[in-house]
């Protein structure tokens, strides 16, 4: 689509730092193009194999494209951004990355999947036997620079965003950002082919993207943390079959998630004879972390939705 | 539907105890009507009021019915439950408990909302300035008796099930529980007309009804949790017109969710004028729980999802 602006993915930087030089400013309502470098820096492409894994520098990892400067963003306000488009690679990759992931103890070995997909069809993606999963791109890091001087490191989200890694920053949702910051400084990056809600084994189907989006401005918002809205449905990609669910249940939320992962990963292994390893990296493509009940004392309920769509 | 047995509603108990007479025996792939009392062992009613609230004695409170021997069940084993039919009574109520749910702090004050709805045509609920909550009944409490010897409290679910509180528990799904004892000793009760996932101010729509179930045997399963397969989409009553969502953000999967919720309780009342306290019940009748990503050390990201359907 034509956009106001347009960025060029060399323009990125590494972590977030309120010093950091915006590389274009935009009046609220304009439409940007961004493109951007998947979140391994540019170190994978589609021959990569395991033995890149190995060599990835985490330097040069998730950079983000930008930044954008939003006249008349102050501390207290929020900026919208629309996504309207995205121009998918038709590339992308998940991997097993040693000391990184929900069920890191249950996986200490390096894997590295590469996917490839038509990007005009956007037909499920195949896995391994028998896997097929939907895809819906979308930004798995967008975020505004910090308050606080200094660079930040760009794995942890915070409450002016970034690597939020929330499958539903698709097309046709507005997402509100807390501004700490003159301009709000506006970067993304780490755009995604798909993802299941907590993206358990650390990645997602990671392809690199143009994204097009408007930004907007809401003056006096206060919000204490990101928000969105959503323009339909989220999840009907997924739900055409219905779910497996495993479950899992105590007195800590991350211990019943590791549960309630383990318990399906042992599942699709089974059912489709995949290695243990494989199957945890397809859950983490589309399978979603809900938490059923958080009031029942002293124990909460935290389920794993696996679609069954994507075994067929 | 005509069942093959049917249970009365007096005939039900208080907490799980493995030593609580069974009062009924089903043959693996038999079907039992189970009739149940709210979750308030029937001291609210339709008429019921705030007052009442003070009045509760919670030795009452979370009857279910049953238990029901399942011949040839034995520890290792899981009894399969598949929900055939609901019988919807036509009301139900909410309440805040104080010192019960997840915005306790917040919420000291004790509240009760009676609900009506067409028991027949299950048209959306009707709640305070513009609320329509789509129905979807469900069994909130199923279990099986504890291997432990003794009286268990009915409200922390287990291993073995029991307070759950999981929305997708409904027509159509197929449950499966671990058994720890000879028979598997079934009981349910705690029906909801309504929830979403965290059950968050504490209660659904607690709504008696009479339940259908067909009860099978899984030998040797082995599963460390229950676990459960839909048989089609789970959220389509509240999906149409997509969501309203705020996030937490944070080291704390549980501090985040309180944010998350946080967020959506003002963003509701602040839509529709109703007060937070009314709007932390309506949350926690129709909105989700999930965790959007659960890797990027050492934050995590919990969304809360309001279905704009509820608000029209």
């Amino acid at each position: 689509m034509a956009c106001n602006h347009t960025i060029h993915k060399h323009a990125h930087h590494f972590g977030w730092d309120n010093s950091i030089e915006p590389i274009l400013t935009v009046t609220p309502g304009e439409t940007i193009e961004v493109e951007t470098i998947d979140s391994s820096g540019g170190q994978f492409n589609q021959t990569s194999t395991v033995a890149d894994l190995g060599n990835l520098s985490f330097d040069k990892v998730n950079p983000v494209t930008g930044p954008i400067y939003v006249e008349g963003a102050e501390p207290g306000d929020a900026v919208a951004i629309t996504f309207l488009d995205f121009k998918p690679s038709g590339w992308g990759w998940t991997a097993n990355i040693p000391g990184f992931g929900l069920l890191t103890d249950q996986f200490p070995d390096p894997a590295l999947h590469i996917w490839k997909y038509d990007a005009v069809a956007m037909k499920p993606a195949l896995y391994g036997p028998g896997g097929a999963v939907p895809l819906k791109p979308f930004v798995g890091t967008i975020g505004l620079a910090v308050g606080e001087p200094g660079l930040h490191s760009v794995v942890p989200p915070r409450r002016v965003g970034g690597n939020l890694d929330i499958r539903d920053n698709t097309v046709g949702t507005t997402l509100y950002l807390p501004v700490e910051v003159a301009g709000g400084l506006l970067s993304l990056g780490d755009t995604h082919a798909a993802q299941g809600d907590g993206e358990i084994c650390g990645t997602a189907i990671e392809s690199p993207m143009d994204v097009a989006i408007k930004v907007d401005l809401l003056k006096g918002a206060n919000f204490a943390f990101p928000r969105f809205e959503t323009d339909g449905p989220v999840t009907r990609h997924f739900d055409t079959m219905g779910y497996q669910v495993t479950t899992g249940i105590g007195e800590d939320l991350m211990q019943a998630a590791r549960d309630a992962v383990s318990g399906m990963v042992d599942w699709v292994s089974t059912r489709t004879g995949m290695s243990a390893l494989d199957a945890y990296m397809l859950c983490s493509v589309c399978g979603d972390l809900r938490i059923s009940e958080i009031v029942d004392m002293p124990n909460w309920t935290v389920s794993f939705y696996f679609p069954k769509n994507v075994l067929g």
